[in-house]
């Protein structure tokens, strides 16, 4: 039913089969108003090959003319032919602050009735700083997919429980635990929307990752209410795989012309920074001359697309491996998404070494010192520091600067390595900014040599690096006799042109007063030093 | 003739006036080939709305049958109606690495036959490692300029003399300086190519710099060969007004796929991950069955409207001032963009100061360490630290955390404030983890309080705020009879909730051995020590 195609950091490419047709995954579920649809549901099946939209069965049972036409059959009460999930009303309660006249079972029978692809269960928003009042929030959706088993009848039907229990992570944990164990498709977590719109992305961050931390991994996952297109990369990177945007619309409702990177106020727009096919037909004093809601349906159009692109980015990112790349792009885009990005990955280091993949088909690329918390950097650490034992015979540490002898067609390393004696007894280890040590035999572990890094280092890449360096030896320093550090002036770039070495952070082990180095900065100099200790 | 309409970074939205019509600048001009146009002129004016091309004469003499229709103007010749810019051959030299079968007077009076709205002199490009060959290429382009002056006869004709002078800044410097005493229209950075193709980020936007400190500041700069859209942002920045693009054709006919973050393989795509009108409406697969003309012309569509996309973008910045938000988007496409922004605004930090306005329409975004080397914050240190003296009666220093006392509506602030006696012998400032240290007189300067930052702080910031701190303390300690520290337990976020302060740079101040600082972690305990200093 939930098929997975490829992996990148915590999220997945996948295929969710619906009886209307395969779904490919991340995607994004335009919300699709049956009483004022922005875009008509044949444009959105149609010119933006939209597979699965979310439409509302509250909404379409609390109307008196949708709902006399149930009987239909949800897909040609709205007219698309492929994938629907319905939403049950559990928002609109939240945003009425009411109970809703309608119960669990009552919704529940009704979506029988419109037979969507995906139906969901009426669960219970938890907004509230009130642990108790969250805890009944919890119990009382358990209750309602416990009913939502005995009462569905209809086998095609996928079914969306909804993990609550809003910021309290002990909750949500406990409700995704519950309803892990019943008889469900996917699992939407609630109660997103208040925290997104105070753009407090660590919340939201933290809170869809406990929840795929404790949901199957083959029930997708869905970030109820995650419309925002600036969010999605982080999103994915941490497990979601469906998003559902009503932004498109209501920002267009409000003249808010949405991109990846924020939202502008079309009032503001003198030209539209975008080739979507609205954007490449229209400018924006051709909006302003049409009429309100042809203006507010061009731009609930270009939103949508805009939306889309970012879900068709991400795509790609998962297959070819540059997912964390994209998220390290997108968390600029708002200093509360990379404090997001900085406290998951410190906190949760060990949920993502769990899932991204150990190797990859694109390069590591350093982009601040926020890479240093990526999984590539941790499992390598953990590797080397738990799990490795330099060779037998080696007995001289000799270090390098990766700079120089990680390409292989490095002048200085070739000459200097084809005419060593006694090779077993050094051990060849590359001193890195990003990776600390590299043993000559591990690096060709991913991504010791896959990686771009910068020539101009920062304090904390150096005291990274140094750090890795000093547990390495700590460790490991009775296995050796000596220590030699080759430090040299000048190294060969990647485009093997010599360039002077100005600064490294192989110049902080240097600095160390409580090893016993000895430092060369010269091939000769060290072809006389090997030579009186071999 | 080229009117600047607004300004952000060193970067402006420009007017360039031309007799077909008028350019918006920041913009890029698509490279027609006449031999092999990727994509027809027609398209390019009516589809794209191109307002600029450049193609070439010297192409245009070299081809009889083109050299035939050269009377009658390049714009029929080539069938656009907007504005032409006709290169000159130079570019061609290199490639083919040898001496052109034509001289500068030559390809002056073709393209005074030719007509376009900007035409080129037949520089030299300069791509060497010897300082002596670069400044012999330098005399020859300055000889070429000052030939083009005797020689050329049509008025309306803009003229374009490009700065050579490759890898030696000082010859750049010379180069910029001698043609700007001319009378040219446009200056051209010459010999970009090689670096470009050598990802070496760091002197390309170096040279353009220097070149932009010298040549006059009402002649657009343009950034020959400057195509792939990675780099577009970080160029403007530092002052570049043109593009030119062989590459959307060029990546093409190699199957190369253009985006702004970097480029992919078409032969490794899916799915597109864009929705420009030709990726909203044909699929990778679709490009696979259509033959190789139509797929190299459509690939080329794309590629110039994802091209064309970043030049909207970052007009739009520009204009609403977030061009700098962009940049530290943009940067981390790949790490020699990050290398070379923190090179370049660390070692002309004047030159940024000059022009980057004072104040904004749009916040500061904190994005990383890199984000303290932005004029902004320059500006602002240089301000505190040299041009400004607590008030006549202030004695008393106390600091609040910025984090609480920055929105008004802080009810911590609020109710002390009103109750405070003696107010003028207290100087209130707020520690800033950006800014360092902000009087409260100063507060409402751009961005002390437009901006966003990290709710976690690291060891940079921490390390940032504390030396302006020093540095403010050490200029003013004798104005000052006590120093109050307010270090409290929690604060208001901007969304008005409580919050626990858990680390704050304020903390490094705490830590401070050699200063004699009263810290106090509640309103009551200021309150009291207040009272007594009073």
């Amino acid at each position: 039913m939930f098929e997975i195609i490829a992996r990148d950091a915590a999220g997945r490419l996948g295929r969710l089969k619906t009886p209307h047709g395969d779904v490919l995954t991340p995607t994004l579920m335009p919300v699709y108003n049956p009483n004022i649809p922005m875009i008509p549901a044949k444009e959105l099946e149609q010119e933006f090959k939209i597979q699965i939209l979310i439409t509302n069965a509250y909404i379409i049972y609390r109307t008196p003319e949708l709902r006399e036409r149930a009987k239909q059959g949800v897909h040609k009460l709205i007219g698309f032919q492929r994938a629907i999930m319905t939403d049950s009303g559990a928002y609109q309660a939240w945003i009425y602050k009411k109970e809703l006249d309608v119960t669990n079972r009552t919704i529940i029978q009704f979506e029988e009735v419109l037979e969507p692809d995906i139906a969901t269960i009426l669960d219970v928003f938890t907004e509230t700083n009130d642990y108790n009042i969250a805890r009944d929030g919890v119990e009382r959706t358990i209750k309602a997919a416990e009913e939502c088993i005995a009462l569905r009848e209809k086998e095609k039907i996928l079914w969306a429980a909804p993990i609550q229990g809003g910021q309290f992570l002990d909750l949500l944990k406990y409700c995704a635990k519950k309803l892990s164990v019943l008889d469900f498709d996917i699992h939407p977590l609630g109660t997103l929307a208040p925290s997104l719109q105070n753009y407090n992305y660590k919340q939201v961050t933290e809170t869809l990752l406990v929840t795929k931390q404790h949901i199957p991994p083959s029930r997708p996952l869905h970030g109820f209410s995650i419309g925002h297109p600036i969010f999605f990369a982080l999103a994915v990177a941490v497990g979601v795989d469906l998003f559902d945007s009503s932004a498109y619309a209501l920002f267009a409702r409000d003249n808010r012309y949405l991109t990846v990177n924020g939202t502008l106020k079309f009032a503001n727009l003198e030209e539209f920074p975008c080739v979507c096919p609205v954007c490449s037909k229209f400018s924006p004093s051709d909006l302003r001359e049409v009429d309100r809601l042809q203006r507010e349906y061009l731009l609930a159009k270009h939103n949508l697309y805009a939306t889309i692109n970012e879900i068709k980015r991400i795509r790609v990112a998962i297959r070819e491996n540059w997912l964390w790349e994209l998220v390290q792009e997108r968390i600029r885009a708002h200093p509360s998404l990379l404090d997001a990005f900085n406290y998951i990955l410190s906190t949760y280091s060990d949920f993502f070494l769990k899932y991204d993949p150990i190797s990859k088909k694109s390069g590591f690329f350093y982009s601040g010192s926020e890479s240093l918390l990526r999984p590539e950097v941790k499992r390598y650490e953990k590797k080397l520091l738990e799990n490795y034992s330099p060779p037998p015979k080696a007995e001289i540490l000799l270090i390098f600067p990766d700079l120089d002898i990680r390409f292989e067609n490095s002048p200085q390393f070739r000459n200097w390595i084809d005419q060593i004696p006694n090779r077993e007894r050094i051990h060849l280890c590359l001193y890195s900014p990003i990776f600390g040590i590299i043993p000559e035999e591990l690096k060709d572990i991913y991504p010791l040599t896959q990686h771009e890094f910068l020539n101009t280092y920062d304090l904390q890449l150096n005291l990274h690096a140094k750090s890795v360096f000093q547990k390495y030896i700590q460790k490991n320093q009775l296995k050796y006799s000596k220590i030699l550090i080759f430090r040299p002036k000048f190294y060969y770039n990647t485009n093997a042109q010599k360039q002077d070495l100005i600064s490294h952070p192989i110049d902080e082990i240097i600095k160390e007063k409580d090893l016993e180095l000895t430092i060369v900065s010269s091939i000769e100099q060290l072809k006389l030093n090997l030579e009186k200790l071999i």
